[in-house]
């Protein structure tokens, strides 16, 4: 049986809790709390030595961090990963832009503002913003013309940057001028087996 | 024939000029000039919407942003990149951990200080340096014990994380506390084909 370490309010855990149940494939959920400081601890560190969640373990004692990571590897072989080699660079490309480009904006924005609700400097929660935003753009220009975000299918490209752009507005970001953002937000919420993002019980 | 678009004090563009070099592929070499402006003007950003070098570039019309996407499509079917599906993985494990926690650190830092030498708000400074030198730990721990970071044999894992690390100092990091790491980056250093990063003739 699969172990997934994982915080229910974070989006890069959400990501593989998405695929999973759209796989079918069972997991234990071992809650690591942030907040509290429960993926700092000497016990933790030897799981992930970067003292992230989410990191996914079997049972032969193998371990894998990195949301985007553990996508790819999961995806490997099933329809939520184009076979194609170039499709699939693309799909990097987008799960790339998504770690650099648009987390640490959209998802630490929301960190702050909801998730851990703490006062924030009001230029620092600005500049979040203003790269968010960036990033928003960056999707809406692609999306105008596109119903996923490679090779017109859904995949992991789509689980990634869904997991923090569904909840954007809980750091506070406005998606009314971005419509493709929200077509594309609506197309991802009706795929199969679909679960939202802190559903603790999967079948 | 290929095109990169990039500029050359780039890790992120360092680490596609060395696996072309090592891969024995020629290229042709487009310099944009980010301090200047030169990828956020339409030209470019038709290029890539998210303004940024790296950008490889077919013949055929074909373009791929994000420096450790092309690096995963070039390298695949070679040595570069290993053919087990979890040391693929684990290879993008590293590649996402230096995207995320890795070179907003340490290529930041260089950047500020090396690159544009801007006068940085000494606190924002701090900041970057406490963030490397954790991303620093992180892979002293992991070389304590490994020649390379995946499967003991030199792949894209250590061509990423390479391309900023061996400049690091520029960015005012010390490595004396870190001898695997410099171990490594010399190991790093001593492989075929190798060139250094701002080398602008290759053959």
């Amino acid at each position: 049986m699969l172990t997934l370490y994982d915080y229910l309010p974070s989006g890069n855990g959400y990501k593989i809790r998405l695929l999973l149940s759209q796989l079918g494939m069972p997991f234990r959920l071992v809650e690591k709390d942030i907040q509290r400081g429960e993926t700092r601890t000497p016990e933790f560190l030897a799981i992930n030595a970067n003292g992230r969640i989410p990191v996914l373990a079997w049972d032969d004692g193998r371990r894998l961090a990195e949301s985007d990571a553990i996508l790819f590897f999961l995806a490997e072989g099933t329809p939520f990963l184009p076979g194609d080699r170039f499709a699939r660079a693309e799909v990097l490309q987008w799960m790339f832009f998504e770690q650099y480009s648009h987390e640490p904006y959209i998802a630490v924005a929301r960190a702050w503002v909801h998730v851990y609700a703490k006062t924030v400097d009001s230029a620092r929660l600005a500049e979040k913003r203003e790269g968010g935003y960036q990033a928003l753009g960056v999707m809406e220009r692609h999306l105008a013309e596109r119903r996923f975000f490679v090779a017109e299918r859904y995949s992991i490209a789509d689980i990634a940057l869904y997991a923090y752009t569904h909840v954007a507005d809980e750091g506070g970001f406005d998606l009314a001028g971005y419509p493709s953002v929200r077509a594309w937000l609506a197309r991802v919420a009706a795929e199969p087996r679909y679960v939202p993002i802190t559903q603790r019980v999967f079948s």
